[in-house]
């Protein structure tokens, strides 16, 4: 049997950069994202092209469920519909990863898949809780003892700066991969370049000094 | 502000106990149940019923994606749709109770509510490793990092048998309401009184001395 891999994939940068380096290490790969009702339904499209890119299956698990936990709660508090403190829209929530990696798990369970990637960073302007290196070694263990496994969550991006994700992309031969990514805020194509999160981005490349692929306005 | 917990309902007899205990401490319930396509969907009935039967809220999270993981993994390795090697139908899926757990968790942090009851049991016939405290432990810690939070998961029936749980209910004053659960395999109701789980049920009346108030045939 050859061994095989899960990998999360976003439709973002990080996610495309974490599918190059599972490709590196794993005979098969599976790809796995999650309709949540995000913002930009434009993100599972991404994802598809990439995985697309890189000759591997496609799964999109529809947790639109997340939408329903969220929209109730605010609802119940009061809370506006809108923008939240954190800049996110109403639809995030709080642990999301934890729910994305725990499904994935008992998805990768049942075929006897025991490795999942994930492109979670710690340096990420975000600061989300569940990006960082503590939770993913206490999700693995929580997952192993819910499913009495052995499974290993792997974070090759966690410590890595932008630039320093661009320049691995570049040594992997897959740069052309970043021209299948939404980064843009305003979930705009071609990306609006102005944004916070296009801007982020442009200084990754240019610390790196290798042109974003990725059309702009 | 009262305080409020979150109790998992999934219509057994141990859910219903956890709520009877629940609402002596608290001040304010809530009651989560899961619909991910499990066979007998009358479970969902009697938490309705229960929820109702304790005056609180009760939530039914849409968790059906839960049923596509499976069948996903199922027709993919060409298991025939039956029963699996540990008795359970193929609804089932490793890591169920991490899924329920992490879901109520992220729908709690949004309403401010730090405490969720879960009837789990080790001592249940299952044998399940996500009904284990060692379990229960790590996953409360996962939670926690993944949302910077307090989250406490109480799980008074954890090392109880069944008829302690019985006696449990008994001096709750609540025996009335295990007229509402459902415990039989078949989902029968009135209940067979055959199947393995009707016959366990019925030892731990036997065994506490009390008569169950459930309708068998």
């Amino acid at each position: 049997m050859k061994s095989t891999a899960i990998v999360l994939l976003s439709g973002g940068q990080d996610s495309a950069t974490c599918l190059a380096l599972a490709q590196q290490e794993f005979d098969q790969l599976e790809a796995i994202s999650f309709d949540y009702g995000q913002r930009h339904k434009i993100e599972l499209k991404m994802a598809e092209q990439l995985a697309h890119q890189a000759g591997i299956p496609h799964h999109v698990i529809d947790a639109t469920f997340i939408q329903t936990l969220s929209t109730n709660a605010l609802t119940q508090t009061d809370v506006p519909i809108e923008l939240q403190w954190d800049g996110l829209p109403n639809t995030f929530v709080p642990g999301r990863n934890a729910l994305f990696l725990t499904i994935a798990a008992s998805y990768a369970y049942q075929k006897g898949i025991r490795v999942i990637y994930t492109g979670v960073c710690e340096t990420d302007f975000s600061g989300y809780p569940d990006c960082r290196a503590p939770f993913i070694d206490a999700i693995t263990h929580s997952i192993n003892l819910a499913m009495d496994s052995t499974f290993e969550i792997r974070t090759p991006l966690m410590h890595k700066t932008k630039s320093e994700t661009v320049l691995m992309m570049k040594t992997l031969g897959k740069l052309d991969w970043y021209a299948h990514t939404l980064t843009c805020y305003e979930g705009q194509q071609p990306a609006c370049g102005k944004c916070p999160a296009c801007k982020l981005r442009l200084l990754g490349f240019q610390n790196a000094g290798i042109p974003d692929p990725l059309a702009y306005q």
